[in-house]
Protein backbone atom coordinates (compact mmCIF):
# COMPACT_ATOMS: atom_id res chain seq x y z
CA UNK A 1 0.00 0.00 0.00
CA UNK A 2 1.51 3.27 -1.09
CA UNK A 3 0.99 6.33 1.08
CA UNK A 4 1.28 9.83 -0.57
CA UNK A 5 0.44 13.00 0.57
CA UNK A 6 -1.25 15.58 -1.09
CA UNK A 7 -1.16 19.31 -0.23
CA UNK A 8 -2.04 21.41 -2.86
CA UNK A 9 -5.71 21.54 -3.36
CA UNK A 10 -5.91 21.91 -6.69
CA UNK A 11 -5.22 18.03 -6.84
CA UNK A 12 -6.37 15.75 -9.38
CA UNK A 13 -7.80 13.74 -6.72
CA UNK A 14 -8.98 16.43 -4.70
CA UNK A 15 -10.76 18.13 -7.50
CA UNK A 16 -12.59 14.66 -8.25
CA UNK A 17 -13.91 14.37 -5.02
CA UNK A 18 -15.58 17.75 -4.96
CA UNK A 19 -16.80 17.16 -8.45
CA UNK A 20 -18.48 13.49 -6.77
CA UNK A 21 -20.79 15.57 -4.99
CA UNK A 22 -22.67 16.43 -7.76
CA UNK A 23 -25.10 13.66 -9.53
CA UNK A 24 -24.12 14.76 -12.89
CA UNK A 25 -20.33 13.72 -12.35
CA UNK A 26 -21.29 10.61 -10.51
CA UNK A 27 -23.11 9.57 -13.72
CA UNK A 28 -20.40 10.66 -16.34
CA UNK A 29 -17.40 8.79 -14.08
CA UNK A 30 -19.42 5.92 -12.76
CA UNK A 31 -17.78 6.73 -8.87
CA UNK A 32 -19.59 8.04 -6.02
CA UNK A 33 -17.78 9.04 -2.63
CA UNK A 34 -18.06 7.14 1.05
CA UNK A 35 -17.68 8.37 3.78
CA UNK A 36 -16.57 7.16 7.50
CA UNK A 37 -15.02 4.31 8.37
CA UNK A 38 -17.66 2.36 9.25
CA UNK A 39 -19.41 2.73 5.49
CA UNK A 40 -16.26 1.87 3.95
CA UNK A 41 -15.59 -1.23 5.78
CA UNK A 42 -18.81 -1.88 4.96
CA UNK A 43 -18.11 -1.45 1.09
CA UNK A 44 -14.78 -3.91 1.01
CA UNK A 45 -16.61 -6.56 3.25
CA UNK A 46 -19.69 -6.33 0.17
CA UNK A 47 -16.55 -5.91 -2.66
CA UNK A 48 -17.45 -2.80 -4.00
CA UNK A 49 -14.93 -1.40 -5.65
CA UNK A 50 -13.08 1.06 -3.76
CA UNK A 51 -10.45 3.39 -6.14
CA UNK A 52 -8.74 5.89 -3.59
CA UNK A 53 -8.69 6.63 -0.15
CA UNK A 54 -8.48 10.14 1.23
CA UNK A 55 -7.73 10.92 4.81
CA UNK A 56 -6.98 13.44 6.85
CA UNK A 57 -3.27 13.75 9.22
CA UNK A 58 -5.49 13.13 12.05
CA UNK A 59 -7.45 10.34 10.86
CA UNK A 60 -4.02 8.47 9.55
CA UNK A 61 -2.26 9.45 13.50
CA UNK A 62 -5.24 8.02 15.22
CA UNK A 63 -7.24 5.28 13.45
CA UNK A 64 -5.14 4.08 10.42
CA UNK A 65 -5.70 0.30 11.90
CA UNK A 66 -9.09 0.30 10.86
CA UNK A 67 -7.73 0.26 7.27
CA UNK A 68 -4.73 -1.06 7.77
CA UNK A 69 -5.83 -4.83 5.85
CA UNK A 70 -7.71 -3.77 3.28
CA UNK A 71 -6.58 -4.01 0.34
CA UNK A 72 -6.23 -0.58 -1.57
CA UNK A 73 -3.06 0.38 -3.82
CA UNK A 74 -2.99 4.53 -2.58
CA UNK A 75 -3.84 6.47 0.44
CA UNK A 76 -3.62 10.00 -0.07
CA UNK A 77 -3.22 11.82 3.44
CA UNK A 78 -4.41 15.68 3.41
CA UNK A 79 -4.38 18.02 5.96
CA UNK A 80 -7.66 17.86 8.17
CA UNK A 81 -9.10 21.12 7.00
CA UNK A 82 -8.58 20.02 3.25
CA UNK A 83 -10.71 16.99 4.23
CA UNK A 84 -13.26 19.36 5.68
CA UNK A 85 -13.89 21.17 2.23
CA UNK A 86 -14.02 17.31 0.93
CA UNK A 87 -16.17 16.17 2.69
CA UNK A 88 -20.59 16.17 2.59
CA UNK A 89 -20.93 16.41 6.49
CA UNK A 90 -20.24 19.11 8.81
CA UNK A 91 -18.97 16.67 11.18
CA UNK A 92 -16.63 14.93 9.06
CA UNK A 93 -14.91 11.56 10.53
CA UNK A 94 -11.77 11.77 8.53
CA UNK A 95 -12.08 9.45 5.79
CA UNK A 96 -13.18 10.08 2.04
CA UNK A 97 -13.13 6.81 -0.36
CA UNK A 98 -14.35 7.08 -4.36
CA UNK A 99 -15.72 3.36 -5.56
CA UNK A 100 -17.15 2.31 -8.75
CA UNK A 101 -21.27 2.60 -8.49
CA UNK A 102 -21.94 -1.25 -7.84
CA UNK A 103 -23.63 -2.85 -11.50
CA UNK A 104 -26.56 -5.33 -11.24
CA UNK A 105 -28.48 -7.70 -13.24
CA UNK A 106 -32.25 -7.50 -13.29
CA UNK A 107 -32.37 -10.94 -12.39
CA UNK A 108 -30.42 -10.60 -8.94
CA UNK A 109 -33.79 -9.01 -7.83
CA UNK A 110 -35.70 -12.20 -7.93
CA UNK A 111 -33.29 -14.18 -5.57
CA UNK A 112 -35.38 -14.68 -2.64
CA UNK A 113 -37.82 -17.14 -1.49
CA UNK A 114 -40.21 -15.82 -2.31
CA UNK A 115 -38.88 -12.50 -4.10
CA UNK A 116 -39.82 -9.23 -2.27
CA UNK A 117 -38.59 -6.24 -4.11
CA UNK A 118 -38.94 -2.81 -3.26
CA UNK A 119 -40.02 -0.08 -6.39
CA UNK A 120 -38.94 3.47 -4.87
CA UNK A 121 -41.00 5.53 -7.13
CA UNK A 122 -40.03 9.40 -6.76
CA UNK A 123 -38.80 9.47 -3.81
CA UNK A 124 -37.16 13.01 -3.51
CA UNK A 125 -35.68 12.99 0.48
CA UNK A 126 -32.16 11.24 0.71
CA UNK A 127 -32.76 10.64 4.21
CA UNK A 128 -35.86 8.46 3.59
CA UNK A 129 -34.32 6.37 0.41
CA UNK A 130 -31.42 6.10 2.73
CA UNK A 131 -33.30 4.72 5.22
CA UNK A 132 -35.30 2.69 3.18
CA UNK A 133 -32.18 0.79 1.32
CA UNK A 134 -31.61 0.17 5.81
CA UNK A 135 -34.93 -1.13 6.66
CA UNK A 136 -35.40 -3.11 3.15
CA UNK A 137 -31.77 -4.99 4.27
CA UNK A 138 -33.57 -5.49 7.40
CA UNK A 139 -36.56 -6.94 5.99
CA UNK A 140 -34.51 -9.40 3.75
CA UNK A 141 -36.28 -7.84 0.27
CA UNK A 142 -34.72 -9.52 -2.86
CA UNK A 143 -33.58 -6.15 -4.15
CA UNK A 144 -34.72 -2.56 -4.44
CA UNK A 145 -35.95 -0.82 -8.27
CA UNK A 146 -35.61 3.17 -8.17
CA UNK A 147 -37.96 4.68 -10.90
CA UNK A 148 -37.15 7.61 -12.70
CA UNK A 149 -37.54 11.15 -10.77
CA UNK A 150 -36.18 9.20 -7.64
CA UNK A 151 -32.98 11.00 -5.61
CA UNK A 152 -29.89 9.62 -6.56
CA UNK A 153 -28.89 6.25 -5.00
CA UNK A 154 -25.30 7.38 -4.29
CA UNK A 155 -26.44 10.66 -3.04
CA UNK A 156 -23.85 10.81 -0.33
CA UNK A 157 -26.78 11.83 2.02
CA UNK A 158 -28.34 8.72 1.38
CA UNK A 159 -25.20 6.62 0.91
CA UNK A 160 -25.06 8.00 4.86
CA UNK A 161 -28.28 7.20 5.78
CA UNK A 162 -28.01 3.46 4.15
CA UNK A 163 -25.37 2.77 7.05
CA UNK A 164 -23.84 0.26 4.73
CA UNK A 165 -27.48 -1.21 3.45
CA UNK A 166 -26.74 -0.01 0.15
CA UNK A 167 -23.82 -2.63 -0.68
CA UNK A 168 -25.90 -5.64 0.45
CA UNK A 169 -28.50 -6.07 -2.47
CA UNK A 170 -28.84 -5.60 -5.64
CA UNK A 171 -30.26 -1.88 -6.54
CA UNK A 172 -31.28 -1.34 -9.95
CA UNK A 173 -31.80 2.69 -10.68
CA UNK A 174 -33.71 5.14 -12.53
CA UNK A 175 -36.01 3.05 -14.44
CA UNK A 176 -39.31 4.16 -15.55
CA UNK A 177 -42.33 3.44 -13.48
CA UNK A 178 -44.38 1.45 -15.99
CA UNK A 179 -41.69 -0.72 -17.00
CA UNK A 180 -40.20 -1.34 -12.95
CA UNK A 181 -44.30 -2.55 -12.57
CA UNK A 182 -43.84 -4.75 -16.00
CA UNK A 183 -41.08 -6.25 -14.85
CA UNK A 184 -41.68 -7.80 -11.49
CA UNK A 185 -44.89 -8.74 -12.75
CA UNK A 186 -43.70 -10.42 -15.93
CA UNK A 187 -41.36 -12.49 -12.82
CA UNK A 188 -44.59 -13.51 -11.18
CA UNK A 189 -44.85 -10.81 -8.65
CA UNK A 190 -48.11 -9.28 -7.32
CA UNK A 191 -47.53 -5.45 -7.38
CA UNK A 192 -48.81 -3.48 -4.46
CA UNK A 193 -49.04 -0.12 -3.94
CA UNK A 194 -48.58 1.40 -0.74
CA UNK A 195 -51.70 4.48 -0.82
CA UNK A 196 -53.11 5.74 2.23
CA UNK A 197 -56.45 5.90 0.32
CA UNK A 198 -56.71 2.51 -0.34
CA UNK A 199 -59.53 0.29 1.27
CA UNK A 200 -57.91 -2.88 1.60
CA UNK A 201 -56.13 -2.77 5.04
CA UNK A 202 -52.41 -4.31 4.82
CA UNK A 203 -53.38 -6.46 7.86
CA UNK A 204 -56.00 -8.19 5.54
CA UNK A 205 -53.48 -8.75 2.68
CA UNK A 206 -51.53 -11.90 2.20
CA UNK A 207 -48.07 -10.94 1.48
CA UNK A 208 -46.50 -14.44 2.22
CA UNK A 209 -45.96 -14.74 -1.83
CA UNK A 210 -43.85 -13.28 -4.53
CA UNK A 211 -44.66 -9.32 -4.23
CA UNK A 212 -43.22 -5.98 -4.84
CA UNK A 213 -43.81 -3.17 -2.50
CA UNK A 214 -44.33 -0.15 -4.21
CA UNK A 215 -43.89 3.04 -2.24
CA UNK A 216 -44.41 6.82 -3.71
CA UNK A 217 -43.33 10.35 -3.77
CA UNK A 218 -43.70 12.01 0.21
CA UNK A 219 -45.81 14.77 -0.99
CA UNK A 220 -47.23 13.67 -3.83
CA UNK A 221 -47.75 10.04 -3.81
CA UNK A 222 -49.47 8.16 -6.88
CA UNK A 223 -50.84 9.86 -9.47
CA UNK A 224 -54.46 8.02 -10.99
CA UNK A 225 -51.73 7.22 -14.19
CA UNK A 226 -49.87 5.42 -11.64
CA UNK A 227 -51.88 3.61 -10.18
CA UNK A 228 -53.04 1.75 -13.01
CA UNK A 229 -49.51 -0.15 -13.28
CA UNK A 230 -50.26 -1.49 -9.86
CA UNK A 231 -51.88 -4.80 -9.15
CA UNK A 232 -53.34 -4.57 -5.38
CA UNK A 233 -53.48 -0.97 -3.35
CA UNK A 234 -53.10 -1.62 0.21
CA UNK A 235 -53.64 1.06 2.78
CA UNK A 236 -52.00 0.86 7.02
CA UNK A 237 -55.03 1.57 8.94
CA UNK A 238 -54.09 4.58 11.17
CA UNK A 239 -55.94 7.25 13.81
CA UNK A 240 -57.77 9.59 11.50
CA UNK A 241 -56.73 12.22 13.70
CA UNK A 242 -52.81 11.59 12.25
CA UNK A 243 -52.55 13.13 8.71
CA UNK A 244 -50.08 10.60 7.02
CA UNK A 245 -46.65 8.55 7.87
CA UNK A 246 -43.31 9.25 6.64
CA UNK A 247 -42.14 7.16 3.26
CA UNK A 248 -39.98 5.54 4.96
CA UNK A 249 -41.88 4.90 8.28
CA UNK A 250 -45.26 3.20 5.58
CA UNK A 251 -42.44 1.57 3.99
CA UNK A 252 -41.30 -0.38 7.02
CA UNK A 253 -44.65 -1.33 8.56
CA UNK A 254 -45.49 -2.51 5.28
CA UNK A 255 -42.13 -4.77 4.78
CA UNK A 256 -41.89 -6.04 8.39
CA UNK A 257 -45.60 -7.21 7.78
CA UNK A 258 -44.76 -9.19 5.04
CA UNK A 259 -41.54 -10.65 7.25
CA UNK A 260 -44.06 -11.07 9.81
CA UNK A 261 -46.24 -13.70 7.65
CA UNK A 262 -43.67 -15.66 6.45
CA UNK A 263 -42.25 -16.29 9.54
CA UNK A 264 -46.17 -17.19 10.50
CA UNK A 265 -46.33 -19.03 7.12
CA UNK A 266 -42.82 -21.13 8.00
CA UNK A 267 -44.08 -22.05 11.05
CA UNK A 268 -47.78 -23.61 10.88
CA UNK B 1 -56.39 41.42 14.27
CA UNK B 2 -53.77 44.53 14.50
CA UNK B 3 -50.89 44.34 11.66
CA UNK B 4 -47.67 45.63 12.32
CA UNK B 5 -44.90 46.21 10.33
CA UNK B 6 -41.32 45.30 11.94
CA UNK B 7 -38.46 47.57 10.31
CA UNK B 8 -35.82 46.98 13.00
CA UNK B 9 -33.90 43.97 13.42
CA UNK B 10 -33.22 44.42 16.92
CA UNK B 11 -36.65 44.77 17.26
CA UNK B 12 -37.54 42.56 20.75
CA UNK B 13 -39.62 40.45 19.20
CA UNK B 14 -37.56 39.29 16.68
CA UNK B 15 -34.56 39.07 19.24
CA UNK B 16 -36.94 36.85 21.11
CA UNK B 17 -37.45 34.83 18.33
CA UNK B 18 -33.66 34.33 17.60
CA UNK B 19 -33.36 33.63 21.34
CA UNK B 20 -35.82 30.54 20.96
CA UNK B 21 -33.18 28.45 18.24
CA UNK B 22 -31.73 28.33 22.20
CA UNK B 23 -33.27 25.52 24.57
CA UNK B 24 -32.10 27.27 27.37
CA UNK B 25 -34.16 30.34 26.32
CA UNK B 26 -36.92 28.12 25.47
CA UNK B 27 -37.42 26.33 29.43
CA UNK B 28 -36.62 29.56 30.66
CA UNK B 29 -39.61 31.63 28.80
CA UNK B 30 -41.84 28.68 28.35
CA UNK B 31 -42.42 29.45 24.26
CA UNK B 32 -41.06 27.95 20.95
CA UNK B 33 -41.05 28.39 17.48
CA UNK B 34 -43.69 26.82 14.88
CA UNK B 35 -42.53 27.31 11.31
CA UNK B 36 -44.88 27.03 8.30
CA UNK B 37 -48.71 27.42 7.34
CA UNK B 38 -49.19 24.55 7.99
CA UNK B 39 -47.96 23.38 11.50
CA UNK B 40 -49.16 26.74 12.35
CA UNK B 41 -52.65 25.81 11.96
CA UNK B 42 -52.37 22.40 13.36
CA UNK B 43 -51.43 24.41 16.38
CA UNK B 44 -54.09 26.25 16.08
CA UNK B 45 -56.35 23.39 15.62
CA UNK B 46 -55.52 21.61 18.16
CA UNK B 47 -55.63 24.78 20.72
CA UNK B 48 -52.09 25.07 21.51
CA UNK B 49 -51.99 29.10 22.45
CA UNK B 50 -49.84 31.04 19.69
CA UNK B 51 -49.07 34.19 21.04
CA UNK B 52 -46.89 36.09 18.07
CA UNK B 53 -47.29 35.62 14.16
CA UNK B 54 -44.01 37.12 11.89
CA UNK B 55 -45.04 37.01 8.23
CA UNK B 56 -42.40 37.74 5.51
CA UNK B 57 -43.74 40.40 3.21
CA UNK B 58 -44.12 38.02 0.42
CA UNK B 59 -46.74 36.04 2.77
CA UNK B 60 -48.37 38.45 3.98
CA UNK B 61 -49.06 40.17 0.09
CA UNK B 62 -49.84 36.26 -1.31
CA UNK B 63 -50.69 33.99 1.25
CA UNK B 64 -51.88 35.78 3.95
CA UNK B 65 -55.70 34.40 3.37
CA UNK B 66 -54.53 30.92 5.41
CA UNK B 67 -54.26 33.02 8.95
CA UNK B 68 -57.27 35.26 8.28
CA UNK B 69 -59.63 33.43 10.55
CA UNK B 70 -57.27 32.42 13.06
CA UNK B 71 -57.81 34.05 16.51
CA UNK B 72 -54.17 36.07 17.20
CA UNK B 73 -54.06 39.87 18.39
CA UNK B 74 -51.12 40.97 16.95
CA UNK B 75 -49.24 40.19 13.31
CA UNK B 76 -45.94 41.43 12.51
CA UNK B 77 -44.64 42.04 8.76
CA UNK B 78 -41.42 41.88 7.97
CA UNK B 79 -38.54 42.39 4.79
CA UNK B 80 -38.64 38.86 3.15
CA UNK B 81 -34.56 38.81 4.24
CA UNK B 82 -35.36 39.56 8.24
CA UNK B 83 -37.63 36.63 8.02
CA UNK B 84 -35.36 34.10 6.64
CA UNK B 85 -32.53 35.42 9.73
CA UNK B 86 -35.14 34.49 12.16
CA UNK B 87 -36.04 31.04 10.77
CA UNK B 88 -34.35 27.71 11.53
CA UNK B 89 -34.79 26.86 8.20
CA UNK B 90 -32.80 27.02 4.33
CA UNK B 91 -36.08 27.52 2.62
CA UNK B 92 -38.18 29.40 4.94
CA UNK B 93 -41.92 29.58 4.62
CA UNK B 94 -42.27 33.32 5.41
CA UNK B 95 -44.60 32.34 8.75
CA UNK B 96 -43.36 31.87 12.59
CA UNK B 97 -45.22 31.80 15.15
CA UNK B 98 -44.22 31.75 18.70
CA UNK B 99 -46.49 29.99 21.15
CA UNK B 100 -46.74 28.33 24.87
CA UNK B 101 -45.09 25.04 25.62
CA UNK B 102 -48.51 22.68 26.66
CA UNK B 103 -48.32 21.71 29.92
CA UNK B 104 -49.68 18.17 30.23
CA UNK B 105 -51.14 16.01 33.28
CA UNK B 106 -49.14 12.70 33.55
CA UNK B 107 -52.98 11.24 33.64
CA UNK B 108 -53.86 12.66 30.33
CA UNK B 109 -51.46 9.61 29.23
CA UNK B 110 -53.12 6.59 30.20
CA UNK B 111 -56.79 7.57 28.65
CA UNK B 112 -56.24 4.81 25.70
CA UNK B 113 -58.69 1.77 26.19
CA UNK B 114 -56.13 0.18 26.53
CA UNK B 115 -53.35 2.72 27.54
CA UNK B 116 -50.34 2.49 24.94
CA UNK B 117 -47.62 4.68 25.78
CA UNK B 118 -44.78 5.44 24.10
CA UNK B 119 -41.16 5.94 26.29
CA UNK B 120 -38.45 7.97 24.14
CA UNK B 121 -35.54 7.21 26.12
CA UNK B 122 -32.41 9.80 25.25
CA UNK B 123 -32.65 9.87 21.56
CA UNK B 124 -30.77 12.35 20.20
CA UNK B 125 -31.24 13.32 16.55
CA UNK B 126 -34.66 15.47 15.97
CA UNK B 127 -35.75 13.94 13.23
CA UNK B 128 -36.13 10.55 14.52
CA UNK B 129 -37.94 12.42 17.50
CA UNK B 130 -40.07 14.15 15.35
CA UNK B 131 -40.86 11.00 13.25
CA UNK B 132 -41.90 9.24 16.34
CA UNK B 133 -44.20 11.99 17.74
CA UNK B 134 -46.35 11.44 13.89
CA UNK B 135 -46.04 7.89 14.08
CA UNK B 136 -46.93 7.46 17.63
CA UNK B 137 -49.88 9.79 16.91
CA UNK B 138 -50.68 7.88 13.72
CA UNK B 139 -50.54 4.24 15.98
CA UNK B 140 -52.92 5.86 18.31
CA UNK B 141 -50.85 5.69 21.23
CA UNK B 142 -52.76 7.55 24.14
CA UNK B 143 -49.20 9.63 25.18
CA UNK B 144 -45.50 10.04 24.74
CA UNK B 145 -42.73 10.51 27.67
CA UNK B 146 -39.48 11.87 26.76
CA UNK B 147 -36.88 10.60 29.31
CA UNK B 148 -33.99 12.99 30.87
CA UNK B 149 -31.15 13.45 28.00
CA UNK B 150 -33.41 13.17 25.13
CA UNK B 151 -33.29 15.86 22.28
CA UNK B 152 -35.84 18.56 23.52
CA UNK B 153 -39.66 18.31 22.06
CA UNK B 154 -39.64 21.78 21.05
CA UNK B 155 -36.54 21.66 19.25
CA UNK B 156 -37.63 23.82 15.70
CA UNK B 157 -36.25 20.70 13.99
CA UNK B 158 -38.15 18.16 15.98
CA UNK B 159 -41.32 20.20 15.72
CA UNK B 160 -40.94 20.36 12.24
CA UNK B 161 -40.02 16.56 11.34
CA UNK B 162 -43.68 16.17 13.59
CA UNK B 163 -45.53 18.13 11.41
CA UNK B 164 -48.15 18.97 13.87
CA UNK B 165 -48.34 15.30 15.58
CA UNK B 166 -46.66 16.71 18.91
CA UNK B 167 -49.99 19.17 19.31
CA UNK B 168 -52.29 16.02 18.48
CA UNK B 169 -51.14 14.07 22.08
CA UNK B 170 -49.98 14.51 25.44
CA UNK B 171 -46.15 14.35 25.66
CA UNK B 172 -44.17 14.48 29.11
CA UNK B 173 -40.60 15.56 29.09
CA UNK B 174 -37.56 15.34 30.83
CA UNK B 175 -38.59 12.31 33.18
CA UNK B 176 -36.14 10.14 34.57
CA UNK B 177 -35.94 7.01 33.17
CA UNK B 178 -36.52 4.84 35.84
CA UNK B 179 -39.34 6.97 37.24
CA UNK B 180 -40.92 7.03 33.39
CA UNK B 181 -40.94 3.36 33.83
CA UNK B 182 -42.25 2.90 37.31
CA UNK B 183 -44.61 5.34 36.87
CA UNK B 184 -46.04 3.89 33.92
CA UNK B 185 -45.75 0.06 36.11
CA UNK B 186 -48.00 1.48 38.52
CA UNK B 187 -50.64 2.49 36.13
CA UNK B 188 -50.87 -1.29 35.10
CA UNK B 189 -48.79 -0.94 31.86
CA UNK B 190 -46.45 -3.64 31.21
CA UNK B 191 -42.99 -1.90 30.11
CA UNK B 192 -41.69 -3.62 26.81
CA UNK B 193 -38.14 -2.53 25.72
CA UNK B 194 -37.26 -2.60 22.17
CA UNK B 195 -33.79 -4.40 22.68
CA UNK B 196 -32.47 -6.04 19.47
CA UNK B 197 -30.42 -8.41 21.43
CA UNK B 198 -33.66 -9.88 22.96
CA UNK B 199 -34.70 -13.53 22.54
CA UNK B 200 -38.49 -13.13 22.90
CA UNK B 201 -39.46 -11.77 18.94
CA UNK B 202 -42.20 -8.96 18.93
CA UNK B 203 -44.45 -11.20 16.74
CA UNK B 204 -44.68 -13.52 19.37
CA UNK B 205 -45.37 -11.12 22.19
CA UNK B 206 -49.05 -10.30 22.89
CA UNK B 207 -49.66 -6.36 22.57
CA UNK B 208 -53.09 -6.52 23.29
CA UNK B 209 -53.55 -4.98 26.84
CA UNK B 210 -51.93 -1.65 28.20
CA UNK B 211 -48.28 -1.41 27.18
CA UNK B 212 -45.49 1.31 27.05
CA UNK B 213 -43.27 0.85 24.89
CA UNK B 214 -39.44 1.75 25.27
CA UNK B 215 -37.40 2.86 22.67
CA UNK B 216 -33.70 3.49 23.55
CA UNK B 217 -30.17 5.63 21.90
CA UNK B 218 -29.62 5.60 18.27
CA UNK B 219 -26.05 4.27 19.16
CA UNK B 220 -26.45 2.75 22.78
CA UNK B 221 -29.61 1.32 23.00
CA UNK B 222 -30.01 0.44 26.70
CA UNK B 223 -27.51 0.32 29.04
CA UNK B 224 -27.60 -3.10 31.81
CA UNK B 225 -28.88 -0.45 34.43
CA UNK B 226 -31.61 0.89 31.82
CA UNK B 227 -33.03 -2.57 31.35
CA UNK B 228 -33.64 -3.71 35.17
CA UNK B 229 -36.43 -0.95 34.91
CA UNK B 230 -38.17 -2.84 32.56
CA UNK B 231 -40.62 -5.73 32.24
CA UNK B 232 -39.92 -7.30 28.94
CA UNK B 233 -37.91 -7.08 25.92
CA UNK B 234 -38.76 -7.92 22.74
CA UNK B 235 -36.93 -7.73 19.73
CA UNK B 236 -37.84 -7.36 16.12
CA UNK B 237 -36.86 -10.21 13.95
CA UNK B 238 -34.36 -9.34 11.25
CA UNK B 239 -31.85 -10.08 8.33
CA UNK B 240 -28.72 -11.26 10.18
CA UNK B 241 -26.85 -9.08 7.15
CA UNK B 242 -28.58 -6.49 8.60
CA UNK B 243 -26.83 -4.28 11.22
CA UNK B 244 -29.76 -2.31 12.77
CA UNK B 245 -32.65 0.04 12.23
CA UNK B 246 -33.16 2.88 12.71
CA UNK B 247 -34.89 3.76 16.01
CA UNK B 248 -38.13 5.85 14.46
CA UNK B 249 -38.30 2.69 12.09
CA UNK B 250 -38.51 0.13 15.75
CA UNK B 251 -40.50 2.05 16.76
CA UNK B 252 -43.15 2.49 13.71
CA UNK B 253 -42.82 -1.43 13.30
CA UNK B 254 -43.14 -2.22 17.02
CA UNK B 255 -46.41 0.36 17.58
CA UNK B 256 -47.86 -0.87 14.24
CA UNK B 257 -48.13 -4.37 15.32
CA UNK B 258 -49.78 -2.95 18.34
CA UNK B 259 -52.33 -1.49 16.33
CA UNK B 260 -52.65 -4.94 14.23
CA UNK B 261 -53.27 -6.94 16.91
CA UNK B 262 -55.71 -4.74 18.80
CA UNK B 263 -57.53 -4.72 15.46
CA UNK B 264 -57.68 -8.58 15.56
CA UNK B 265 -58.48 -8.72 19.13
CA UNK B 266 -61.55 -7.03 18.34
CA UNK B 267 -62.52 -8.66 15.60
CA UNK B 268 -62.39 -11.49 16.67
Amino acid sequence: MKVTPITSPNNALLKQIRGLHQRSLREKSGLFLIEGPKAIGEAFDKNVRVRDLVVSETFWKEEAAVIADRDVPTISVVADKLLKELATTTTPSGIIATAEVPHHELDELFSGQPPLVVIVHAIQDPGNLGTLFRTALAASASGVILTHGTVDAYNPKVVRAAMGALFGMPVITDMPFEKACDTVRQRGLRVIGCEPTATLSLFDTDLTGPVAIVLGNEGQGFTAADLEHVDEQIAIPMNPKSESLNVAISGAVVLFNVVQQRLKSKSI
